[in-house]
């Protein structure tokens, strides 16, 4: 999972802009950004025309690439020993075509690293799920892998690694979210599962967030009973963010997101991942008009957090460009917990991400084409 | 600098090829071919039809990157401290159009790894040396280089690592002569020296190699007084090898060499460095004729080592080709001496490549594009 978060201008605070439990992705590259970055101010920072001098900067490495691994490594071993006689794995499901298998072929050389167990790794298309796997019979629904190249072979799988499942590009047809199904109800540990995958949605993000009305009673609460120090704080990292249904709030969301002067200060987002999905200011009033009425509960209105101007150089693509510049700090964590017990078996901060992108560009998403990886000196 | 060695299969012993003093390349990438291999077994060869488990196999890691640098590093520290108050640095010096750029970034990479001393690296192509180094004023004679990029810095150049310089097309003209003469008349340490070069030449190693006889007296008993067991076991890695002059045994390797059955045990060799040069079997009796005679003494003769046949799967531009196969392997050492008062300050092994390569394929250089990257066994 990863939290990521702005630092806002108006009041110099930390405010999150979202929270992802699916596919959390450059966990790997960032650890070779931080590292890129430490490199060039030993070599190339000091020669500068305005030179920082070797070590003056403060470069904290991302742990994501190891932490990350540690996590899927724990999960591995929480899944208990193989009880079908098979030798155990852990599959990583991908996209078709994967572009982002740079950022995941990190994780799989941090989970070679230690033999402490031995822990396999597959990847397999999120298409090709039924194909090469099956449930074993009986209670146990131990989830089994046979792998293409060598199909005399079968694994238990203790732990699934879903870098896709998260688009609707990923679910074409009914056989995909049967494939889905078949690995919910399976006793593979699931990165997600489809419970934690939804409360990654901006929708749960907008109910934990709406600010308290009569109407609209305390959600916090119930997760923290009785630690109203934890819930001000907590509360105080989030930005207004609004349903567009017929409650109280979303009434007054809606007035706002079709204000032609009113949405300047908002995003409309939907219940998607990855980026390049969201509407901007202006473009809500039309963007919404153009919807169903019946289908705005499936947006959630944000107010836009105005990050204090910072001015960089980027490199992308092979092209500098310099100006102001957004940065956007995500915290990766890694969670394991049993759903039955309610109990919490592990629980970590993983590392960091940042994305810094144009102050002219509305979208950050790295993969997605706007934002380029970066990372902190602090 | 690198010998390479093959391992004869007519008498099961370890064979000299050859003797690299400059240039030495892929000791970067040889740690990282060996990584691999390692990456493989842990992960694939297990699941191969004919599977090795896991752990059982030897797979050495090449030590190549961190000792070659580990060798530069010390000739930094035995350089001393900058007498011209101009921070120190190591220069590259590489071809044009650099191939081999990602074998040497791996040297430049472990040279950052340490801050003990700092050790600022910069690449300059050969051709520019004359245009951006100079010599001090005065009886040091040290090297002063001012980086293209930022000209208002100079730097005391404490090592001269020459990724080039020993191919004529380094010395398209007199500049290019002027160029090696300026490096070599200056303070810094040269890796190698104009005479290191010259010692690597396979002049001198037929010199050290021809047999005794009555009109070619004994020369490796010149550089180890007494010491006839070490003399008698570095004899017996020597191949025969015969000069082309008009000496009893130049005579005798002419008559070979002309000869057209003869000849097919023999490889004939210029003075050249870096693969593709060589003249194999029958085609040498044809290539001296064209060659005029007075230039015959610039090339030696070589008996073929006859290494024992081996199969395996080369994986090359993409593409698999499976057979037989010959290895060559390469110690690199890093040595460092005192020319004036004969004294050597270090002398350390640095690591290994293989080099693997078609039986059908005469030629053994991986950059001139014969044989391939890889990494051994034990």
């Amino acid at each position: 999972m990863k939290t990521s978060s702005l630092r806002s201008s108006r009041i110099p605070q930390v405010k999150q802009v979202e929270f992802n439990t699916i596919a959390s992705s450059f966990g790997g590259l960032s650890t070779q950004t931080s590292l890129l970055h430490k490199y060039l101010a030993a070599t190339e920072y000091p020669l500068l025309e305005n030179p920082i001098k070797r070590g003056l900067l403060r470069l904290p490495t991302s742990e994501s690439a190891p932490r990350l691994a540690a996590g899927i490594r724990q999960a591995f071993i929480e899944y208990g020993p193989s009880s079908t006689g098979h030798d155990k794995c852990a599959l990583f499901l991908v996209q078709g075509g994967e572009r982002n298998i740079f950022d995941q072929r990190h994780l799989e050389y941090e989970l070679q690293k230690s033999e402490d167990p031995v822990l396999p790794v597959f990847r397999l298309p999120f298409s090709e799920i039924l194909q090469h796997t099956s449930i074993a019979d009986g209670a146990g629904r131990q989830l089994l892998y046979k792998p293409p190249q060598l199909p005399t072979h079968t694994f238990e799988v203790a732990v699934i690694y879903m870098r896709s499942g998260y688009g609707p590009s990923d679910y074409p047809d009914q056989s995909a979210w049967e494939a889905r199904y078949h690995l919910e109800r399976s006793a593979a540990i699931k990165c997600p599962t489809v419970l934690a995958q939804v409360a990654g949605t901006k929708k749960v993000q907008q109910v934990l967030a709406t600010p308290e009305t009569p109407s609209n009673p305390p959600i916090l609460s119930r997760f923290l009973p009785g630690k109203s120090a934890e819930i001000s704080e907590l509360s105080s990292t989030f930005t207004n963010i609004y349903p567009l249904d017929e409650t109280e709030a979303g009434l007054k969301a809606r007035k706002i997101a079709l204000d032609p002067e009113l949405c300047k200060s908002y995003v409309l987002k939907p219940q998607r991942e990855g980026g390049g999905n969201n509407v901007y200011r202006t473009a809500i009033p039309e963007f919404l008009k153009s919807v169903p009425e019946a289908h705005w509960t499936s947006y959630i209105l944000m107010e836009l957090i105005t990050p204090p101007p910072v001015r960089n150089v980027i490199l992308r693509n092979g092209k500098l460009q310099q100006g102001g510049v957004i940065c956007e700090l995500g915290i990766y964590g890694t969670c394991i917990w049993d759903q039955q017990a309610k109990t919490v078996l592990h629980n970590e901060q993983a590392g960091y991400l940042l994305r810094t992108k144009g102050d002219k560009s509305e979208e950050g998403g790295v993969a997605a084409g706007f934002g380029c990886m970066d990372s902190v000196a602090l």
